[in-house]
């Protein structure tokens, strides 16, 4: 089982992704700017489960006492984040869920200089971390109720295949289906189709598309 | 029934869809450099479907005759072919399939400056031709067997709601689904969609991997 942070984690996305993992048996470190707000949602997360497993913290003692650290703060957030954590960082697993939306044009891929926000991440935490873009194409709303069956496919980018392989463990952990889609130049991709996923959701009048691959064999 | 141009379509993309329009009821002008090749692949198209409707000409010939227009280029000729149908193109639709690959990292996703080459294409035709992005994630191999069921969605991205009404239509009649995906500027996630899934076919030693959405109604 391993130590999980997840930066940003009283937030809808964060708090799903949590209580998943926490139910799969790890022990899951909710992070926040504020350690009172943290508190209150692995509170609400071990309650709801029959855990004690589930803790609050700020983002920084949180991101230290993790082995696996996953970011899932809202793009304003990203560059504040990741500089406030590079050092807790170092030699990690850094799982950036964030997606690079510009509100309020958020069904329109509006992409970072650097390519993908996850590639933001790679370049502002160093070469010694393992970053992996993973899940931000997963429903928040999915993820909050765990019995909740999720339809849709994890792309998972990085440059590091062992980190990729623990990734897709998580994601199975979770109940997702989690693949392999190449480095970390393609999160553009899983970064991207949160803004088409957006769009399909207007045009076609649902609540949460998703993407399954076909032609693949696990 | 629409007369579509398809340029570059003696390679093994744009034959397969001339070969299901042409199916479907089109009359169908497969342009190329050379267009002798052209009239060899339509008269190999009309040969296998008993029909007459299929023929071959030059890109420009092929362009300034047809009412919709296919670019089946690989990226290398894109600006080229683009520059010299430029004229031809105004005021029609302009359905771009064009995956910007870079060899031979091919399964990497590497971004033209526009952002994608559709928005490239955009910018070299001007703003009187409605650019439409799609069908890039369709294995060709799939395409030219017409009966084989293909298991792969079609994203339709573009800033004209009628032009990707059109192409959903005409991924209907060539046995897809097509789904309108937002503006232009989402093209970058099909064209890349191309990468990641070459990425997954070497990773799952498997040929034709695709993507289906879900939680969609059409």
């Amino acid at each position: 089982m391993t130590t999980l942070a997840i930066l940003g984690g009283t937030g809808h996305e964060g708090a799903g992704l949590a209580l998943r993992w926490a139910k799969a048996g790890h022990t899951v470190l909710i992070g926040s700017r504020a350690a009172e707000k943290a508190q209150a949602t692995a509170a609400e997360i071990n309650a709801r489960l029959g855990l004690t497993t589930v803790s609050g913290h700020d983002n920084l003692a949180a991101a230290q006492a993790a082995e696996v650290i996953v970011l899932t703060v809202p793009y304003s957030a990203h560059t504040a984040t990741l500089e406030s954590v590079r050092d807790a960082a170092q030699g990690k697993i850094f799982i950036d869920v964030t997606v690079p939306l510009v509100p309020p044009k958020v069904s329109r891929v509006q992409l970072p200089a650097a390519g993908s926000a996850s590639q933001e991440a790679q370049n502002i935490l160093g070469p010694a971390v393992k970053v992996v873009t993973a899940f931000q194409n997963i429903s928040a709303e999915h993820l909050k109720d765990p019995d909740h069956a999720i339809d849709c496919d994890v792309l998972v980018c990085g440059d590091d295949k062992e980190a990729k392989a623990l990734v897709i463990q998580l994601a199975a952990e979770a109940g997702m289906q989690g693949w392999d889609a190449g480095p970390l130049a393609n999160a553009v991709v899983p970064e991207g189709l949160t803004s088409v996923l957006i769009a399909l959701n207007q045009k076609y009048k649902v609540k949460s598309s998703g993407l399954r691959l076909t032609g693949l064999n696990a």
